[in-house]
């Protein structure tokens, strides 16, 4: 990567490049992590907009998310639906360059992109509006483990919005709704983060906040995996993927009861380091052949960590937390916002959802609270706007 | 300061120091605020929980807040609120180290405290059920601004748990409204933040989420002026303070249908600099008697910048954003958690506040949905818990 390059990754163009600009360029997380950065100069980085693939999937998740879904008005046909994406596009583009929305009424907010993403997805209700077949469905209930709610679930459209600084998800949470509100109405919001890069280097899985080490074995950006596992070819979605998005309510009450060799027994993984019970690393591969002593499998028939392993079934975790309520008692309201990118939803998440669905030990302490699925389009160029190879 | 306290300041000792390391001793903004240092470092950062003062008061504001409030429960005497308190003051004092608490149902969490803060708050109540006259009191009712709800009004306890990092908040939270439960319930959580030091350099004046350059004239920890403005001198809260927090909504639907003409009239200062109507730069001392040529005060006679004013009235202000909900219609619940500490609320807050009150042109767009006055005990020493000085 030239200087030249890795200057225009940042807003103004004017800084001192570090970290974040390679990490902005797509360089693996291990090769990043060690690079000095000076404080202040992450909310200059900017994540580029344009490109065979919607950022926000493979880029390096940011510290704070915003997922937003709207639902369509009765009258926004084929046409106002270009006019919303062409509008939004528009938005999104200037705001991810740090500069402001045509339109924004708070313009010295969108000083400090900070790596903003804004990701669309596009729901069932949208393609039928669209006089189009939608490619993709709600998933199918799972009886055994969900307690779905509506005011989390579906969504005609979806905006994931991701940056590493709070006010900057709020600022473009903002701008986006404000000019999507002549087509469509709020359906629901939900907020989420992530350890941030000040806070640990990169390349370190997250932790959640049940505690466990969470994305081991996610495919890593960059590699023929990831490109497989996630990235639709040929069509006009060809270059998109699909989003679930699952809310996972963490039951902390029951879960902070249990002691740690019942949590282990449970994930299949040591808490400390989130190596699998068969090994000493984290990224050691788990042995499910392996018996204990007394000749029962060491990582237990319906632990998570197995139960979760499907063969031939990938999928791309990009995870947030959520914190939101706290009753009279102290209970949290706390969780996942569990989103996975993936080709194909029927042939990549639903037999790993099936499987963990059936029996997975972690059922007992996480409940799914909320569900909604969305066709993920291509990327676009600097005169198009997202959607176009659909639509257009 | 030598090699050894700066290591000292990282949970562990181990890590290369930087800025952050500056800026946890108390070192001025502007100085801290070049200095490079490793992404992930800022995890480890701790800022000292012992001492004349409690931490998060003078702290450089860490990126993230989460304010609780406590109601002690019917049960909980004297006795026992001394018990509940040595126990959060065992909690705080080992997750600011960055280690477990005793009872730590996750402590993997715990070894990234970011610069964790946990500072207590007493209200009226918790005063009351120890016996001892209480020194603070609810604010009177400010009629023509103010539209309180309960939910966001009193308590006996609070506690304003800050730090860099989202999970570092949120499981903090957890361990402290865990052991709190015996003594008391939760009244009401507010989580708010700011622009964190990856994104903006230090000694930078935050913006609002109504864009405005927000904290211009606050006075600056390590200063004379900071410290006879915040701490209270002698008697059992000597070396402690008060805290007033004011949960104040932005209006921005009105805000934003404002010109920027208007906007700028109404604080009295640029909204692109921040600078005051009569000046240049941002802290460019405001020139109240400047006419215009058709002979009106240049900044309004109610302008925000004029009417927050005082004479010998001086607050320090730690305010957080906070972005809640968003309605069907995009209609935002955002607005700012004004934190306000001062020695003496009758004669440095409520000067300000009645003059606000008053006529502040800013009321058209603001207004306050919560409110709360909590006494703030000094710190407290290794053996110590918050609070034995007015206890004991």
């Amino acid at each position: 990567m030239t200087d030249l390059t890795r200057r225009g990754l940042f807003a103004g163009g004017a800084a001192a490049v570090g970290a974040l600009a390679a990490g902005a360029a797509g360089a693996t997380p291990a090769s990043a992590s060690a690079a000095p950065l000076t404080p202040g100069d992450g909310g200059r980085a900017v994540e580029p907009f344009h490109g065979p693939h919607q950022a926000g999937i493979a880029t390096d998740p940011q510290a704070h998310a915003a997922f937003v879904a709207f639902d369509l008005l009765k009258d926004t046909g084929r046409e106002a639906v270009v006019r919303m994406l062409r509008l939004l596009t528009d938005d999104v583009r200037r705001l991810a360059a740090g500069h402001p929305a045509l339109a924004d009424t708070e313009p010295e907010l969108a000083a400090v992109p900070a790596r903003l993403t804004v990701t669309f997805g596009f729901g069932p209700g949208l393609f039928r509006r669209a006089g189009l077949a939608s490619p993709v469905e709600p998933l199918p209930p799972f009886k055994r483990i969900d307690r779905l709610e509506e005011r989390w679930s579906g969504g005609d459209l979806l905006l994931q919005i991701c940056a590493d600084d709070p006010l900057t998800v709020a600022h473009a949470l903002r701008m986006t709704v404000k000019d999507a509100r002549s087509f469509a109405r709020v359906r629901w919001v939900q907020r989420g983060f992530r350890r941030g890069l000040l806070t640990q280097p990169r390349g370190v899985t997250q932790r959640n906040v049940m505690g466990q080490v969470d994305g081991t074995v996610n495919p890593r950006p960059g590699t023929p995996e990831f490109d497989r596992a996630v990235w639709i070819t040929g069509g006009p979605l060809g270059g998109g993927t699909t989003l679930v998005l699952r809310r996972i309510r963490a039951e902390m009450e029951t879960w902070d009861a249990a002691d740690r060799t019942a949590k282990e027994f449970t994930v299949g993984r040591t808490l400390a380091t989130g190596a699998p019970l068969t090994g000493r690393l984290e990224t050691d591969e788990p042995d499910f052949t392996r018996l204990s002593p007394a000749g029962f499998p060491v990582i237990a028939e319906y632990a998570h960590v197995r139960r979760a392993r499907v063969d031939g079934a990938t999928i791309f975790r990009r995870v947030y937390n959520y914190d939101d309520g706290l009753s009279p008692g102290g209970e949290p309201d706390t969780g996942l916002l569990f989103a996975s990118f993936q080709a194909d939803v029927e042939r990549q998440f639903l037999p790993i959802q099936r499987s963990l669905a059936e029996a997975d030990l972690l059922n007992e302490w996480t409940t799914p609270t909320g569900s909604a699925v969305f066709a993920v389009p291509p990327g676009c160029s600097p005169g198009g706007y997202v959607g176009e190879t659909l639509l257009a």
